[in-house]
């Protein structure tokens, strides 16, 4: 029997609602499972931990993550914890990603089920079929650049940051990108995405996913959008950019979440940060080495309706599905749970049931949908 | 008679056709005031000017453009002109920018007409009653940071842009945005974008925008938003961000972009790019002084359908509208074309005519729009 370490963070607000129905699937999957076992772990991360112990990330949390072969994260911060304090649960999340080195997070961005399409604020015809994984190098840009706060530049009146990325840091996000493109028959487009026409640091990144692309996987397509571009396209047209969109940290940060509105509500999506390409040999076969990663959902703590049990577990449960796939080289275990939510959420089969929670309109519990999903499973 | 001197750079691709119309506008106003009059005079800039002089803005252009009240600009760019090579297009526009200190862009999103709600990319529920006028930094930041390519660095292998701001930046555009939600009656509410929570330079950003309007416009509302989260709200809910949206180059130049989209088409966009707060005083009275100001449609050269006589000339008359009314003190002449625009969209009481360009799936030429907005007016 194959035994596997997940950290559990459930954080604060709704992750710890979320989190639990994640669990509880990733349970019945570690008990249904003959070959392999799940260890779970829960530590404290975010404004909690900062309560607990000063910090928002404990030296013991980043132990036990590093010691982990993944982990899954419910969302952390909260009004509590404030923009201005000094110690901020935001920072627990950068120093866990740069700790870890987890520098490709990926984004799925699809319609779990088409009967979501109504939820989109796009229009039917332009969101349909939008199937879009972009993939944000995570760890380096103006995110990690030298910085300086008012008052400690030279001077005097001035704040920078500095937007920097070297050739292997493109280099590694661009064969990630390369890779998860390659894990589809036929392979995915990959849209590159910067700001060429006038950042030096945007030069460097479409010179090097050029020359790594053409070099090392020529069978793929590969096409450059601006940023200001990309974020136009992505509302006017989003299938133009489906297939796989690789840009760097800030610009994947704003365009990920301008995506992720399109499938209808934040509560539906799942995110994967990695340390390397995902493991692509089955955990069962010898040559296995797992994948260091970070699995949450994209949205937030949502402080006003945490503890309400009324939040969409569904982008936690997608979360643990990517676990399964990208760290632990459990496909199908993250197919057969990405079909129970596709099922759930389509509806059919089952009673006729109407499952939506507050998010999109509805009424039914976190634990409700938790329950459904572990059933169809 | 009070005289002023608008310099008209056509540009490249359909910013001679567009141009051609708006041109025409400001000759039927001029002719039409006895008041004041326009002089208009064309000059070479962009690609043409690539082509004509080996520069993007020949010395000549920007000499014409500094003694001017202002400027009216077509597109510049196209695929001739690569962004691989050393002489670019959009370096005479960044330059341009520069030389004349046009800190402030200005772009209005809302429905010139009900009757193009149907041609969005959102829901008409979700899109209705857009109302955000986009108050972009337009000469700080990334932009015009000191910066690095790659090989000029210290360390060989990276490149970078530095996201720099200083006090007195973020204050003039701070106080551009002031005056531009007090012009309304009552006052917009304004919505500073930033990324505090991670960028120096956005905590400055957001200490100084906060500090000057409690100091100086203590009667204005101001709220803050993460410009990840901005681009999520852009699209999810944009009436939230109704007012006026105030905030640095780099995720200006996306949300703007992003935004551009809502109404439609790209066409029917203006821009306005000032070198201080729109003059307030009326063109004819004892203390009127222009406001030097850089006006363009917000779409791009469009080479695909250049020369074709199909592009939407609406965009360009409305930037024509903003010149009169920012720089030259004329809100009257402003309205006046702007109403003349919607009555045209609008397409009541003028016989039935279907006028829609290409961009908005019709047939009718740049000029037959131009025709009856003459006629309108
Ligand atoms: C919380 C914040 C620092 C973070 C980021 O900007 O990376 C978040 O927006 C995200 O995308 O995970
Ligand atoms: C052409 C380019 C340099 C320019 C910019 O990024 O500012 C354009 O996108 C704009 O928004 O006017």
């Amino acid at each position: 029997k194959k035994s596997f370490r997940v950290v559990v963070l459930p954080g604060d607000g709704i992750g710890l609602d979320v989190i639990a129905q994640a669990v509880r699937v990733l349970e019945v999957v570690s008990a249904a499972s003959p070959d392999i076992e799940l260890k779970l772990e829960e530590h404290l991360f975010g404004g909690c931990a900062i309560d607990a112990t000063g910090q928002p990330l404990p030296d013991s949390t980043l132990q036990a993550c590093k010691e982990a072969d993944a982990i899954l994260m419910g969302s952390v911060g909260g009004p509590k914890w404030d923009v201005n304090s000094k110690v901020r649960p935001e920072q627990g999340l950068l120093g866990l990603r740069k700790a870890l080195g987890l520098y490709a997070n990926i984004r799925p961005c699809n319609f779990a089920s088409d009967s979501l399409l109504s939820y989109s604020p796009l229009k039917a015809s332009v969101a349909q079929g939008t199937d879009i994984i972009i993939i944000r190098e995570l760890i380096g840009g103006a995110y990690f650049g030298e910085r300086k706060e008012l008052g400690q530049a030279s001077q005097p009146d001035v704040a920078y940051d500095t937007m920097i990325y070297s050739v292997p840091e493109v280099q590694r996000i661009t064969r990630v990108a390369a890779q998860i493109a390659l894990s589809a028959n036929p392979p995915l487009a990959v849209h590159s995405v910067d700001k060429a026409n006038v950042l030096a640091s945007s030069r460097l990144w479409r010179k090097v996913v050029i020359e790594t692309l053409e070099n090392e996987y020529p069978q793929l397509t590969l096409d450059h959008t601006l940023a200001d571009s990309a974020s136009m396209v992505m509302v006017a047209s989003p299938r133009k950019l489906n297939g796989v969109v690789v840009t760097e940290n800030l610009f994947g940060d704003i365009l990920s979440d301008e995506a992720s509105v399109i499938p209808g509500s934040l509560g539906l999506l799942p995110s994967a940060s990695l340390a390397g390409a995902p493991s692509i040999a089955d955990a069962l076969s010898p040559d296995f080495k797992s994948t260091h990663g970070l699995y949450e959902p994209i949205h937030g703590s949502a402080p006003d309706i945490a503890g309400k049990g009324i939040a969409n577990p569904v982008g936690t449960i997608l979360s643990a599905a990517l676990l399964l796939r990208y760290s632990l080289g459990l496909d199908k275990y993250a197919q057969a749970i990405e079909n129970a939510v596709r099922k759930v959420l389509d509806n059919k089969d089952i009673g006729g049931f109407e499952l939506r929670s507050a998010d999109l309109g509805g009424s039914v519990k976190t634990t409700e949908i938790g329950d459904k999903i572990v059933e169809v499973l």
